[in-house]
């Protein structure tokens, strides 16, 4: 089966190219995805077609761009098992949706409750909550790690009455470690903590289902799931966005606006406002096509597979230190590591030179990388058009940088 | 020139279409405008060739799209005149741009101090600043109308040292009036405010330079000049952005994170938290380029004799009332009329008919809707691929619509 659903890398224009002088091999997928020709295409039609703002005007081309725009709503709904698209909010990116939930805990928080995150969440499953707490008075409490994983008895220890939100990466962007959300939503709510999951890593990779997490808000980003940049989706459970304030202000959002006060519309659109990112939805949804077509229980098995076959021969090269868990089974997609004695920066370089692209550095994950012991480290990240093939010039690659500076050192 | 520079019609493919059987012409461009094949194409080539994440890769495709992100961004600060690509902060849009001004100004104002806006301002200029002086103790202050436009004397009248913030748009996106920012801006800055500028209608159909202007801040949308949906811009000037808190917390936008703090990257990307729209910011940077191919005061000077051919037109059709200036050489390529006895949606639906796009509505401008005793209206948009072939399908649409709905009431 990997073989067969790699072959969709000839949908994928961009991947069919000469980088110094070798095939490139793009492993960055974490970082972002590459966008097929079917997403591409609906985009060009879109604005070849049918641009105009939507939901305010009744002339032709503004009543097509609305109802793809709102077609695109239903097929992210529909794609992560929300009860109705009043829960599914467009946000620029993942980053702008936990920065809404961030405001929505300043709004809860009290001095003395806690919030819990791990100590391997990405910087904006971190610092939206550090300026809550800063605001509130609350606390930010962590849990750490154990054998590459969340360490779900520390989680579990530091979850009390106390605690009002639990936030989380479904899947590590470093580490690759998969969360068992379903489990600690049920712990978390036993507490009266709304859980929030990080889905950046998780939703475009697997079949993620809202109701099946019992999540309370979920965040992810197009632009790592095939889709184009700038767009991405906040789903939040009906009753609670109905509380929640909106965090931007203007046209689109409102009902009434008076002189001195305005009354906002229904959910999803009181979130929703100014001109939103209307391609980029539609894109979304193309995105979502193509990835159904295909069907996400393949695409997160074939994953998987290029995990079992990669991981041991990474971890088989002396001198090569793979982080997060042993297990190939339990990365979603993520590998970091790094070489005894060279630096990351390195490494990603010379990497390039062979035509592999991954990437360097903290990962936008400084607060692991610090409990880590490190300053950095290479991430090879993967996706349903990468092969086995691929996997062997990573390893082949890695081989030959290693050679190389233990030659020249 | 008007008919040599409407030749660039062929230029965005969309505009070559049939609508209810006849042939579109696009008169919604305050809403959105439409995309030109060079803009579209530089998008196409973008995804193909070069899609990667910015700033955090060492790899070729990273280093590529950054290089291509940051050009976009000189591109943008030299076709508004800016000092330095500091100064040039991308956002999703206007509507987020006056947004993070608002959220700025709540750093900012105390109980007592004063907010100056007019009347005519789009909801994005009034909201944020309703919720900043809601959450301050400050006072929103209006400024009416005179001729259709901007009374100077009554924002004079209303401008002391309690005046924080005058906040303004630069072309009403109702009224197509023009607000001579740079003498408010001399007098905003005697009594210590900072002059805000809603730049959505001004920065696609004319000149505008920051530094002849001396705004402190100035918001637009790519979207409404020929780039793509979800990029904007939020030009502020360095010593103000500096002292501002960044408003979205995230990954790219910081130096230093620790698990209880967390400090901020220099200027911009102090305000970019998370992937950026980064085709978007190509696109932009695109659209730039075919604007200044032409010259924006050939764009302006079309549009005048636009206004100069269309508004007597208008104003001879019994039973028709235009809002704004009557004066042509005052409206910036923005029309708003409405036919006695016609409701402004049966009167845009009936255009349509007859191929003809315009908008109907409050046009996100209830404050100035209601001042002029309005529910809603008609509005007619241009732009440099209009001919004055549109205007006269405009205008013979609007007769056959008021003879029909006259014959049949």
């Amino acid at each position: 089966m990997t073989e067969e659903l790699a072959k969709k890398a000839a949908d994928f224009p961009i991947l069919d190219q000469i980088v110094n002088d070798e095939p490139l091999v793009y492993l960055d997928n974490a970082a972002t995805t590459q966008k097929p020709k079917a997403v591409l295409d609906v985009l060009e039609r879109y604005y070849q077609e049918d641009n105009a703002n939507v939901h305010r005007g009744v002339h032709t081309l503004a009543e097509r761009s609305t109802a793809k725009y709102e077609a695109a709503r239903e097929k992210v709904r529909a794609f992560i098992g929300a009860k109705t698209t009043k829960e599914v909010l467009f946000t620029r990116g993942t980053t702008t949706g936990l920065n809404w939930v961030g405001r929505f805990a300043e709004e809860v928080l009290q001095p003395g409750d806690e919030v819990l995150i791990s100590i391997m969440e990405h910087h904006s499953n971190v610092i939206p909550w550090q300026q809550a707490c800063q605001k509130t008075g609350a606390k930010l409490v962590y849990a750490y790690l154990k054998d590459g994983a969340l360490d779900l008895d520390d989680l579990y220890s530091k979850l009390s009455p106390k605690t009002k939100f639990v936030s989380l990466a479904h899947v590590s962007n470093v580490l690759g470690a998969l969360t068992p959300i379903k489990a600690i939503a049920e712990r978390a709510h036993a507490v009266g903590a709304y859980m929030v999951v990080d889905g950046a890593q998780s939703v475009p990779h697997m079949p993620v289902d809202v109701r099946d997490l019992d999540c309370d808000f979920l965040a992810f980003s197009g632009h790592k799931m095939l889709a184009p940049t700038g767009i991405g989706v906040l789903y939040g459970k009906e009753e609670i966005l109905e509380r929640m304030s909106p965090v931007e202000f203007g046209g689109e959002m409102i009902d009434f606006v008076y002189e001195d006060s305005a009354t906002w519309k229904e959910l999803p659109w009181k979130f929703e406002a100014g001109t939103p990112n209307i391609a980029g939805a539609i894109g979304l949804g193309a995105a979502i096509d193509y990835l159904e077509a295909i069907g996400m229980e393949r695409v997160y098995e074939h994953e998987r597979e290029l995990m079992r076959y990669t991981l041991p021969k990474l971890q088989a090269i002396s001198g090569l230190t793979v982080y997060g868990p042993k297990d190939a089974d339990k990365h979603v997609g993520v590998i970091a590591f790094n070489l005894d004695g060279l630096h990351p920066h390195d490494v990603a370089t010379a990497l390039d030179y062979e035509g592999v692209a991954v990437r360097a550095g903290h990962h936008c994950a400084q607060p692991l990388i610090n409990h880590l012991g490190l300053n950095s480290a290479v991430r090879a990240s993967f996706y349903l058009y990468n092969s086995k093939e691929d996997c062997d010039k990573l390893i082949e690659a890695i081989i030959k940088t290693k050679e190389f500076f233990n030659g020249t050192l």
